[in-house]
């Protein structure tokens, strides 16, 4: 077993999330919105909150999607759930009178806690975008935590001389904003 | 009656569809995003489509909303009414085989149509985050379009010397592009 050591890693066939995986892509091998929205609302995810939206399971997709096929494959498929394992409890620790929802103050505290240094006017249009009657739910906190970070990363891919300052051509800028 | 010419416009009381704006807005006197699910679902406006998401009614409100309250005024309102008629003829102009939705090739020719130039591949990505099993609905249609004006709108209002790029900062990168 000498040469194993540099072997590739054990086949997805004997990970345990692999019979999961494939008994939620179906025929395809692949996920895609609807098949997790199902799939995250049977495996009981949101606990006591409320299911997520087709929409954030679309934005979920597009995050991982690296080959813009709009379905995820099971790396992807786990990686998401490391994420969301993280915002939950990004959640639970912000979300400090236990009402549930994250309230404005509350998501202030979240997104500077979450590395992203955005201006007061920019945080309050974030708010405005992702807010029910004032409140923030887990459902529109994801889907908001996702688009922040990959818009981000977008940024920050071409700030290659970190100067805070990007030069988008006109299809770059709504190829990266767009797909997410 | 001479001077009366220079006079404001008749008063919101006398718009017939100002009853109609109050029935829906409720105590505060503007519409949020449920008020308007809900006005746009009564009212039969997506005919044989289905009812808007709520996600799509927030990109509304996103659009309209120059003072971001998250809600909409009565000329607002109205605003939404006709850009909305807009995009229904269009929708249906371009759904040439009449099966209720719009497929990918049909979607090149809307957004070519609608005035945007963008490459295939910002084409394809856009296709890809707004389609539901390779078709894209009305409900779609319709946030892909907004997000699509309103970053374009973003963009130019920037591009003052019409070089075809911007050179944002993070910060206002991040606040235009989260807002829709
Ligand atoms: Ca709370
Ligand atoms: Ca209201
Ligand atoms: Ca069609």
């Amino acid at each position: 077993y000498q040469g194993s050591y540099g072997a590739p890693a054990p086949a997805a066939a004997n990970d345990p999330m692999w019979a999961y995986f494939t008994a939620i892509a179906g025929q395809d091998g692949e996920v895609d919105a609807e098949e997790l929205q199902r799939c995250l609302t049977q495996s009981g995810f949101t606990g006591s909150y409320s299911p997520f939206s087709l929409e954030t399971c679309r934005v979920m997709i597009a995050m991982l999607d690296r080959d813009s096929t709009g379905k995820m494959g099971f790396n992807e498929f786990k990686d998401l759930f490391a994420a969301l394992s993280g915002w939950k409890q990004n959640f639970v620790m912000f979300d400090r009178d236990r009402s549930g929802t994250v309230e404005p103050q509350e998501m202030g505290q979240a997104v500077f806690a979450m590395g992203f240094r955005v201006s007061p006017q920019a945080l309050n249009v974030i708010i405005k975008r992702y807010n029910k009657g004032g409140r923030i739910y887990f459902d529109d906190y994801v889907a908001c935590c996702i688009r922040l970070r990959a818009l981000t990363d977008n940024f920050k891919r071409r700030d290659t001389m970190q100067q805070g300052a990007v030069s988008f051509q006109y299809d770059d800028f709504i190829l990266c904003t767009m797909a997410i």
